[in-house]
Protein backbone atom coordinates (compact mmCIF):
# COMPACT_ATOMS: atom_id res chain seq x y z
CA UNK A 1 0.00 0.00 0.00
CA UNK A 2 2.52 2.39 -0.73
CA UNK A 3 2.30 6.10 -2.00
CA UNK A 4 4.06 7.24 -4.71
CA UNK A 5 3.78 10.79 -3.41
CA UNK A 6 4.70 9.79 0.78
CA UNK A 7 8.08 11.09 1.90
CA UNK A 8 10.54 7.68 2.02
CA UNK A 9 8.21 5.92 -0.95
CA UNK A 10 9.31 4.93 -4.11
CA UNK A 11 8.43 8.68 -5.50
CA UNK A 12 11.24 9.40 -2.79
CA UNK A 13 13.36 6.76 -3.96
CA UNK A 14 13.59 7.82 -7.54
CA UNK A 15 14.01 11.53 -6.54
CA UNK A 16 16.59 11.15 -4.52
CA UNK A 17 18.33 8.42 -7.11
CA UNK A 18 17.78 11.31 -9.89
CA UNK A 19 19.64 14.04 -7.77
CA UNK A 20 22.30 11.85 -6.64
CA UNK A 21 22.87 11.34 -9.99
CA UNK A 22 22.97 14.50 -10.97
CA UNK A 23 25.77 15.44 -8.54
CA UNK A 24 27.96 12.67 -9.32
CA UNK A 25 27.67 13.70 -13.22
CA UNK A 26 28.23 17.23 -12.09
CA UNK A 27 31.17 15.91 -10.36
CA UNK A 28 32.96 14.05 -13.37
CA UNK A 29 31.64 15.78 -16.02
CA UNK A 30 30.81 19.64 -15.00
CA UNK A 31 27.45 21.74 -16.09
CA UNK A 32 28.59 21.50 -19.72
CA UNK A 33 28.84 17.64 -19.90
CA UNK A 34 25.30 17.26 -17.80
CA UNK A 35 22.78 15.34 -20.03
CA UNK A 36 19.15 14.45 -18.91
CA UNK A 37 19.88 10.93 -20.85
CA UNK A 38 23.27 10.19 -18.32
CA UNK A 39 21.41 11.05 -15.54
CA UNK A 40 18.94 8.74 -16.49
CA UNK A 41 21.26 6.38 -17.08
CA UNK A 42 23.45 6.62 -13.95
CA UNK A 43 19.96 6.75 -11.93
CA UNK A 44 18.39 3.99 -13.38
CA UNK A 45 15.23 5.76 -13.93
CA UNK A 46 13.11 5.63 -17.39
CA UNK A 47 14.61 8.69 -19.36
CA UNK A 48 10.82 9.54 -19.99
CA UNK A 49 10.35 9.93 -16.39
CA UNK A 50 13.58 12.22 -15.67
CA UNK A 51 12.29 14.25 -18.52
CA UNK A 52 8.44 14.38 -17.27
CA UNK A 53 9.42 15.40 -13.68
CA UNK A 54 12.12 17.33 -13.99
CA UNK A 55 11.59 18.59 -17.52
CA UNK A 56 14.99 19.72 -18.11
CA UNK A 57 18.92 20.06 -17.40
CA UNK A 58 18.20 23.32 -15.41
CA UNK A 59 15.64 21.53 -13.67
CA UNK A 60 18.07 18.63 -12.54
CA UNK A 61 20.39 21.06 -11.02
CA UNK A 62 17.72 23.07 -9.34
CA UNK A 63 16.64 19.88 -7.44
CA UNK A 64 19.84 18.73 -6.93
CA UNK A 65 20.72 22.06 -5.29
CA UNK A 66 17.95 21.76 -2.99
CA UNK A 67 19.59 18.88 -1.94
CA UNK A 68 22.98 20.61 -1.41
CA UNK A 69 20.78 23.18 0.47
CA UNK A 70 19.84 20.88 3.21
CA UNK A 71 23.13 19.44 3.69
CA UNK A 72 24.87 20.52 7.06
CA UNK A 73 27.45 23.01 6.41
CA UNK A 74 29.60 22.97 9.44
CA UNK A 75 29.89 26.70 10.95
CA UNK A 76 33.12 27.15 13.01
CA UNK A 77 33.15 27.87 16.60
CA UNK A 78 36.33 29.24 17.27
CA UNK A 79 35.50 31.34 19.90
CA UNK A 80 36.33 34.43 18.54
CA UNK A 81 34.68 36.32 15.54
CA UNK A 82 38.25 36.13 13.46
CA UNK A 83 38.48 32.73 13.88
CA UNK A 84 34.63 32.25 12.84
CA UNK A 85 34.80 33.75 9.82
CA UNK A 86 38.24 32.53 8.42
CA UNK A 87 36.86 29.87 9.07
CA UNK A 88 34.09 30.10 7.02
CA UNK A 89 36.34 31.91 3.98
CA UNK A 90 38.25 29.21 3.98
CA UNK A 91 35.55 26.63 3.58
CA UNK A 92 34.31 28.24 0.98
CA UNK A 93 38.00 28.47 -0.59
CA UNK A 94 38.81 24.86 -0.34
CA UNK A 95 35.14 23.41 -1.41
CA UNK A 96 36.01 24.95 -4.46
CA UNK A 97 39.32 23.48 -4.21
CA UNK A 98 38.06 20.15 -3.35
CA UNK A 99 38.28 17.69 -6.42
CA UNK A 100 34.67 16.43 -6.20
CA UNK A 101 32.82 19.16 -4.37
CA UNK A 102 34.67 22.03 -6.58
CA UNK A 103 33.01 20.96 -9.90
CA UNK A 104 29.63 20.49 -8.62
CA UNK A 105 29.97 23.79 -6.94
CA UNK A 106 31.11 25.60 -10.25
CA UNK A 107 28.71 23.64 -11.72
CA UNK A 108 25.66 25.32 -10.02
CA UNK A 109 27.23 29.12 -10.42
CA UNK A 110 27.66 28.21 -14.04
CA UNK A 111 23.87 27.21 -14.45
CA UNK A 112 22.43 29.83 -12.32
CA UNK A 113 24.08 32.36 -14.83
CA UNK A 114 22.46 30.63 -17.87
CA UNK A 115 19.09 29.58 -16.59
CA UNK A 116 16.78 31.69 -14.33
CA UNK A 117 15.23 28.65 -12.59
CA UNK A 118 18.78 27.46 -11.84
CA UNK A 119 19.30 31.37 -10.33
CA UNK A 120 16.27 31.02 -8.39
CA UNK A 121 17.29 27.58 -6.67
CA UNK A 122 21.09 29.09 -6.06
CA UNK A 123 19.46 32.08 -4.61
CA UNK A 124 17.56 29.88 -2.56
CA UNK A 125 20.92 28.04 -1.14
CA UNK A 126 22.81 31.52 -0.52
CA UNK A 127 19.57 32.85 1.46
CA UNK A 128 19.80 29.56 3.74
CA UNK A 129 23.54 30.03 3.69
CA UNK A 130 24.28 33.65 4.38
CA UNK A 131 21.35 32.72 7.26
CA UNK A 132 23.13 29.81 8.57
CA UNK A 133 26.68 31.60 8.31
CA UNK A 134 25.33 34.65 10.11
CA UNK A 135 25.45 32.77 13.30
CA UNK A 136 29.02 33.61 14.27
CA UNK A 137 28.32 37.00 13.65
CA UNK A 138 25.36 36.64 15.92
CA UNK A 139 27.32 35.00 18.50
CA UNK A 140 30.09 38.19 18.15
CA UNK A 141 27.83 40.37 18.90
CA UNK A 142 26.70 38.39 22.04
CA UNK A 143 29.97 38.26 23.16
CA UNK A 144 30.54 42.08 22.88
CA UNK A 145 32.83 41.59 19.67
CA UNK A 146 30.75 43.41 17.54
CA UNK A 147 28.38 46.63 17.67
CA UNK A 148 24.66 44.89 18.20
CA UNK A 149 23.55 47.10 14.76
CA UNK A 150 25.75 44.82 12.67
CA UNK A 151 24.31 43.67 9.38
CA UNK A 152 25.29 40.04 10.64
CA UNK A 153 24.27 38.89 6.69
CA UNK A 154 25.96 41.94 5.38
CA UNK A 155 29.10 40.70 7.06
CA UNK A 156 29.30 37.14 5.90
CA UNK A 157 28.71 38.35 2.06
CA UNK A 158 31.42 40.86 2.22
CA UNK A 159 33.72 38.37 3.71
CA UNK A 160 33.13 35.46 1.11
CA UNK A 161 32.89 37.79 -2.00
CA UNK A 162 36.13 38.46 -2.93
CA UNK A 163 36.68 34.71 -3.42
CA UNK A 164 33.63 34.15 -5.21
CA UNK A 165 34.97 37.13 -7.50
CA UNK A 166 38.34 35.77 -8.09
CA UNK A 167 37.07 32.48 -8.81
CA UNK A 168 34.11 33.37 -11.15
CA UNK A 169 34.63 37.11 -12.66
CA UNK A 170 38.33 38.38 -12.31
CA UNK A 171 39.50 34.41 -13.14
CA UNK A 172 42.31 34.58 -10.73
CA UNK A 173 43.81 32.02 -8.31
CA UNK A 174 42.11 32.21 -4.28
CA UNK A 175 45.39 32.16 -1.87
CA UNK A 176 44.75 31.19 1.65
CA UNK A 177 46.03 34.60 2.36
CA UNK A 178 43.61 35.69 -0.22
CA UNK A 179 40.89 34.27 1.88
CA UNK A 180 42.06 35.51 5.01
CA UNK A 181 42.59 38.87 3.73
CA UNK A 182 38.92 38.96 2.53
CA UNK A 183 37.79 37.29 6.13
CA UNK A 184 39.57 40.37 7.84
CA UNK A 185 38.40 43.22 5.72
CA UNK A 186 34.76 42.00 6.38
CA UNK A 187 35.60 42.40 9.96
CA UNK A 188 37.39 45.36 10.08
CA UNK A 189 34.59 47.26 7.70
CA UNK A 190 32.10 45.74 10.55
CA UNK A 191 34.30 47.24 13.46
CA UNK A 192 34.42 50.19 11.89
CA UNK A 193 30.62 50.12 12.40
CA UNK A 194 30.05 50.12 8.08
CA UNK A 195 28.77 47.14 7.77
CA UNK B 1 48.14 48.33 -52.64
CA UNK B 2 46.15 47.47 -49.76
CA UNK B 3 47.40 45.18 -46.86
CA UNK B 4 44.95 42.77 -45.23
CA UNK B 5 47.18 43.01 -42.46
CA UNK B 6 47.71 46.50 -42.21
CA UNK B 7 45.95 48.43 -39.31
CA UNK B 8 42.64 50.37 -40.92
CA UNK B 9 43.15 48.09 -43.85
CA UNK B 10 40.13 45.39 -44.38
CA UNK B 11 41.12 42.88 -42.45
CA UNK B 12 41.06 45.21 -39.56
CA UNK B 13 37.98 46.64 -41.13
CA UNK B 14 36.05 42.96 -41.12
CA UNK B 15 37.71 42.20 -37.73
CA UNK B 16 35.77 45.73 -36.21
CA UNK B 17 32.79 44.80 -38.22
CA UNK B 18 32.32 41.32 -36.54
CA UNK B 19 33.04 42.49 -33.08
CA UNK B 20 30.62 45.18 -33.06
CA UNK B 21 28.25 42.90 -34.53
CA UNK B 22 28.65 40.35 -31.35
CA UNK B 23 28.74 43.36 -29.13
CA UNK B 24 25.34 44.10 -30.67
CA UNK B 25 24.19 40.64 -30.97
CA UNK B 26 24.59 40.19 -27.04
CA UNK B 27 23.04 43.57 -25.97
CA UNK B 28 20.05 42.19 -28.15
CA UNK B 29 19.80 38.33 -27.19
CA UNK B 30 22.67 37.53 -24.46
CA UNK B 31 25.10 35.12 -24.53
CA UNK B 32 22.26 32.35 -24.90
CA UNK B 33 21.16 34.01 -27.80
CA UNK B 34 24.84 34.83 -29.65
CA UNK B 35 25.08 32.47 -32.68
CA UNK B 36 28.00 32.84 -35.28
CA UNK B 37 25.26 32.97 -38.50
CA UNK B 38 23.62 35.68 -36.29
CA UNK B 39 27.11 37.92 -36.16
CA UNK B 40 28.07 36.89 -39.68
CA UNK B 41 24.64 38.10 -41.22
CA UNK B 42 24.62 41.74 -39.19
CA UNK B 43 28.43 42.57 -39.47
CA UNK B 44 28.10 41.35 -43.68
CA UNK B 45 30.83 39.03 -43.41
CA UNK B 46 30.67 36.16 -45.00
CA UNK B 47 30.07 32.71 -42.30
CA UNK B 48 32.74 31.00 -43.74
CA UNK B 49 35.21 33.79 -42.75
CA UNK B 50 34.01 34.18 -39.43
CA UNK B 51 34.42 30.35 -38.69
CA UNK B 52 37.76 30.49 -40.17
CA UNK B 53 38.72 33.90 -38.28
CA UNK B 54 36.76 33.65 -34.88
CA UNK B 55 36.53 29.90 -34.59
CA UNK B 56 33.00 29.73 -32.49
CA UNK B 57 30.82 31.90 -30.03
CA UNK B 58 34.07 31.94 -27.36
CA UNK B 59 36.31 33.12 -30.24
CA UNK B 60 33.65 35.83 -31.01
CA UNK B 61 33.22 36.98 -26.98
CA UNK B 62 36.82 37.00 -26.38
CA UNK B 63 37.80 39.28 -29.24
CA UNK B 64 34.83 41.99 -28.28
CA UNK B 65 36.25 41.67 -24.88
CA UNK B 66 39.81 42.72 -26.09
CA UNK B 67 37.70 45.70 -27.83
CA UNK B 68 35.69 46.42 -24.59
CA UNK B 69 38.84 46.14 -22.56
CA UNK B 70 40.24 48.93 -24.74
CA UNK B 71 37.60 51.17 -23.92
CA UNK B 72 38.17 54.28 -21.78
CA UNK B 73 36.72 53.50 -18.14
CA UNK B 74 35.96 56.78 -16.59
CA UNK B 75 38.05 56.53 -13.29
CA UNK B 76 35.98 59.03 -10.69
CA UNK B 77 38.28 62.37 -9.21
CA UNK B 78 36.70 63.93 -6.74
CA UNK B 79 39.15 64.29 -4.37
CA UNK B 80 38.60 61.99 -1.47
CA UNK B 81 39.27 57.99 -1.78
CA UNK B 82 35.52 57.81 -0.17
CA UNK B 83 34.11 59.54 -3.55
CA UNK B 84 36.27 58.05 -5.57
CA UNK B 85 35.80 54.44 -4.34
CA UNK B 86 31.51 54.85 -4.08
CA UNK B 87 31.97 56.19 -8.05
CA UNK B 88 33.68 53.22 -9.15
CA UNK B 89 31.47 50.82 -7.39
CA UNK B 90 28.49 52.55 -8.60
CA UNK B 91 29.53 52.49 -11.84
CA UNK B 92 29.96 49.23 -11.79
CA UNK B 93 26.21 48.41 -10.42
CA UNK B 94 24.90 51.21 -12.96
CA UNK B 95 26.52 49.16 -15.72
CA UNK B 96 24.61 46.32 -15.22
CA UNK B 97 21.43 48.17 -14.64
CA UNK B 98 21.76 49.79 -18.02
CA UNK B 99 19.17 48.27 -20.72
CA UNK B 100 21.94 48.10 -23.46
CA UNK B 101 25.55 47.65 -21.29
CA UNK B 102 24.04 45.10 -19.01
CA UNK B 103 23.40 42.25 -20.93
CA UNK B 104 26.67 42.72 -22.68
CA UNK B 105 28.34 42.86 -19.21
CA UNK B 106 26.41 39.76 -18.29
CA UNK B 107 27.24 37.62 -21.50
CA UNK B 108 30.77 37.88 -21.11
CA UNK B 109 30.57 36.46 -16.97
CA UNK B 110 28.43 33.88 -18.32
CA UNK B 111 30.72 32.57 -21.29
CA UNK B 112 33.36 32.59 -18.93
CA UNK B 113 32.33 30.58 -16.74
CA UNK B 114 31.42 27.95 -19.82
CA UNK B 115 34.63 28.60 -21.88
CA UNK B 116 37.80 28.68 -20.66
CA UNK B 117 39.59 31.04 -23.74
CA UNK B 118 36.73 33.61 -22.67
CA UNK B 119 37.58 33.13 -19.22
CA UNK B 120 41.28 34.00 -19.39
CA UNK B 121 39.74 37.09 -21.82
CA UNK B 122 37.50 38.30 -18.68
CA UNK B 123 40.83 37.42 -17.10
CA UNK B 124 42.72 39.98 -18.94
CA UNK B 125 40.18 43.05 -19.05
CA UNK B 126 39.75 42.86 -14.60
CA UNK B 127 43.44 42.62 -14.88
CA UNK B 128 43.28 45.99 -16.76
CA UNK B 129 40.46 47.45 -15.15
CA UNK B 130 42.13 46.85 -11.97
CA UNK B 131 44.93 48.72 -13.01
CA UNK B 132 43.38 51.27 -13.97
CA UNK B 133 41.13 52.05 -11.43
CA UNK B 134 43.91 51.34 -8.44
CA UNK B 135 44.62 54.77 -9.39
CA UNK B 136 42.27 56.22 -7.33
CA UNK B 137 43.71 54.20 -4.42
CA UNK B 138 47.40 55.43 -5.62
CA UNK B 139 46.12 59.10 -5.60
CA UNK B 140 44.42 58.37 -1.88
CA UNK B 141 48.39 57.56 -0.75
CA UNK B 142 49.65 60.59 -2.59
CA UNK B 143 47.38 62.64 -0.47
CA UNK B 144 47.73 61.09 2.97
CA UNK B 145 44.46 59.28 3.13
CA UNK B 146 45.93 55.51 2.91
CA UNK B 147 48.96 54.01 4.02
CA UNK B 148 51.67 53.73 1.34
CA UNK B 149 51.73 49.52 1.99
CA UNK B 150 48.27 49.49 0.72
CA UNK B 151 47.57 46.94 -1.77
CA UNK B 152 46.07 48.90 -4.34
CA UNK B 153 44.40 46.61 -6.59
CA UNK B 154 42.82 44.75 -3.76
CA UNK B 155 40.84 47.91 -2.52
CA UNK B 156 39.34 47.40 -5.82
CA UNK B 157 38.64 44.10 -5.73
CA UNK B 158 37.10 44.17 -2.34
CA UNK B 159 35.38 46.94 -3.30
CA UNK B 160 33.67 45.88 -6.32
CA UNK B 161 33.32 41.96 -5.23
CA UNK B 162 29.86 42.26 -2.98
CA UNK B 163 28.02 43.99 -6.80
CA UNK B 164 29.22 40.79 -8.60
CA UNK B 165 28.54 38.65 -5.67
CA UNK B 166 25.29 39.83 -5.22
CA UNK B 167 24.25 39.94 -9.04
CA UNK B 168 25.84 36.32 -10.40
CA UNK B 169 26.23 34.34 -7.02
CA UNK B 170 23.88 34.63 -4.66
CA UNK B 171 21.06 36.74 -7.45
CA UNK B 172 20.09 39.00 -5.47
CA UNK B 173 19.31 43.19 -6.22
CA UNK B 174 21.80 45.17 -5.78
CA UNK B 175 20.59 49.10 -4.86
CA UNK B 176 23.17 52.08 -4.44
CA UNK B 177 23.16 51.87 -0.92
CA UNK B 178 24.63 48.21 -1.32
CA UNK B 179 27.17 49.58 -3.30
CA UNK B 180 27.84 52.66 -0.84
CA UNK B 181 28.47 50.20 1.75
CA UNK B 182 31.15 47.82 -0.66
CA UNK B 183 32.75 50.76 -1.23
CA UNK B 184 32.79 51.94 2.63
CA UNK B 185 33.92 48.49 3.76
CA UNK B 186 37.05 48.56 1.41
CA UNK B 187 37.83 51.58 2.72
CA UNK B 188 37.56 50.94 5.86
CA UNK B 189 39.33 47.66 5.70
CA UNK B 190 41.99 49.74 4.20
CA UNK B 191 42.22 52.38 6.67
CA UNK B 192 42.78 49.46 9.05
CA UNK B 193 45.86 48.09 7.67
CA UNK B 194 44.11 44.82 6.55
CA UNK B 195 44.44 45.28 2.87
Amino acid sequence: MESNKRPGGRSARVRDAVRQATLAELAEHGYRGLTVENVAERSGVHKTTVYRRWGSVAGLISDALELAREEPWPIPDTGSIEGDLRGIVQLVRSGFDDPELGPVSSAFVAAAVQDPDAARALHEFFTARHEQSAEVVRRAVARGELPDVVDVREVIRVAVAPVYYRLFVAHEPVTERDADRAADAALAAARAGVL
